[in-house]
């Protein structure tokens, strides 16, 4: 679900181009407090998402919110770390971004990895995410302004590509249930199989997600369009779209 | 509830009087993003309330969940849409509104409608209170900055009656269990009972709500007075009666 | 937990000193609508704290569910009301930090006291903190700027203090399990030995935590240095040391 927004919003965003003065003035986030806000209820909520989503409440359900909360601290601290070791600084806006590749890459592992994998996961995902957003999205020059590419899309393949190697018994993982045995019980686990499955998985979603949203987009454009003139971005879309204020003081 | 504090709101909007300037000055919500905020903590505890208040963890609590949900989403929807048809845009101002009002009316048909129902009743209210919250305020002339009346009254109303529709088993609904019954069973349905039934407490409710805030409106009127004079008002009484501001810069 | 942290905030707080302008200069929270939303998401949060942390759903969770939300209201209501009588006016800020003393009061108790007592020790502990954050600290001339002294410290010690008194069973409390009976059965109830343990709990964390702190304080002194100068102080420590603004407008 997150690879196909992920790629959908990076072919959106090449397809719209860079905003007004991308790269030349600064467009830092208007509140970090709202972002924190958001990214707290964010986390929350995705609790239920991850540990309700197979309608049960029993250890699976357990095991998935326990996986959730500590990939998603994980995810946050590595992201924090590594920006505090790249540029001398941490960031709040480092860390909720951590927080939320975090819980993008613990989605797909969370009924399947254990808790240390899920750790693993989020330490990884943090630093790799962070890679995608800084050095690969300026060496690209696209303008992805909420990096639902670096964050969202890198982050899906990571968990997808991560729950296939932590899902492995010998790991702490789940292991894959054989319903084939009579009674059913865990395969063997066979690392060349499941990630060749996971990169399948991974591959079809990009480039029917790819393709498919770039027909869409196009469709849009020539219908009502898909970039707003110089004029109105400049003022704004809240008030030259929306006609609706965030802020009357 | 709501009906209650819906007409009580609008008694105490009609004694008090508009505030100055109301009709020649802007009076836009001072911040949206807390209002979406405030909106989105709304509908999570919402919930717990709806889902929550039989004591038990069942199917009826499930699907007093599954109604809340769907109509609240649906009436957020609705009014949007109706919004956009009638001035050319929608707003998130009246996406929450919309939202508000389907919580109001899906509260006392959780437990007895079933979702299908519920989404109608919610596209249902969001349409009506946005009726009532423009065309009927602006004919009348009453100010209620919240919109108490046109939001809980109506959209109380609107969940009342609605509720005596959609028990309807034809519609999906659970019924009314006939206890006097050996064994319990589903009565048959009667709508006109019901309704009549449904009626008489929206009535009484607004009767007995009507007329005993507007007495205790002004015994409050003799003992402290309702209304903050001119200069007060002017000032904001967040400064002059509560002596604290909301920012300190 | 509460009285380690709040007796070592209270350890930094002499240490560090006074933020430059204190007492000279109008210190009043930033946004008291943040306030809100921090101190009402703390407030849901804590019932997974106090309700889950035995890792059951039974009876005993629903009573501390219960008792965390009785107390919390209760030392809201009491700090305000006691700041309505001594200051003239309720605060918003008052109602808020009352919630937060009633959490940390109510935690030890939350599973050993019945919902009177703690309804009770809310009411105190409202009135005693709101009593240290306000002549004590004065008298003291010490700077907390979040009050962690008085809320957390306080808070925890009545808490830790009433937990021993509300246990008894004569006061609805749920009595000390002795499980070296056969079966194991509720303890005679003996208040004086029962207050000597938790006054041994509170003053060994007093003394362990604010010593610990203090050592822990001054070796971070030496190597990285507490307090920031006047310079960056004034210009705000977002900035100079976290290279990040809250706002950017």
């Amino acid at each position: 679900m997150h690879i196909n927004a992920g790629i959908a919003g990076l072919v959106g965003a090449l397809l719209i181009g860079k905003r007004t003065g991308y790269g030349k003035e600064l467009m830092a986030p208007h509140s970090l407090t709202m972002t924190m806000i958001g990214a707290s209820l964010l986390w929350v909520g995705w609790f239920g998402f991850n540990a309700g989503s197979n309608l049960e409440a029993n250890g699976g359900a357990a095991l998935a919110m326990t996986n959730s909360f500590v990939a998603t601290a994980a995810a946050a601290l590595s992201w924090m770390f590594a920006e505090w070791i790249i540029k001398g600084h941490p960031s709040l806006l480092g860390a909720l971004s951590g927080a939320v590749a975090g819980l993008v890459a613990v989605t797909p592992a969370a009924g399947y990895a254990g808790p240390m994998g899920a750790i693993v996961l989020g330490l990884v995902v943090g630093v790799v995410c962070l890679f995608f957003c800084t050095v690969v999205k300026n060496a690209l020059g696209y303008d992805d302004s909420l990096d639902v590419f670096g964050v969202h899309c890198i982050g899906g393949i990571v968990g997808a590509l991560g729950t296939g190697i932590l899902v492995n018994p010998a790991l702490g993982g789940a292991g894959i249930i054989d319903y084939t045995a009579i009674p059913p019980k865990v395969a063997d686990y066979d690392f060349a199989a499941q990630m060749i499955s996971q990169l399948w998985g991974v591959s079809t979603t990009l480039v029917w997600s790819g393709i498919g949203s770039a027909i869409l987009y196009k469709i849009v454009d020539v219908i009502v369009g898909l970039r707003a003139n110089v004029e109105t971005e400049r003022e704004g879309l809240d008030i030259t779209e929306h006609t609706e204020r965030a802020y009357n003081m």
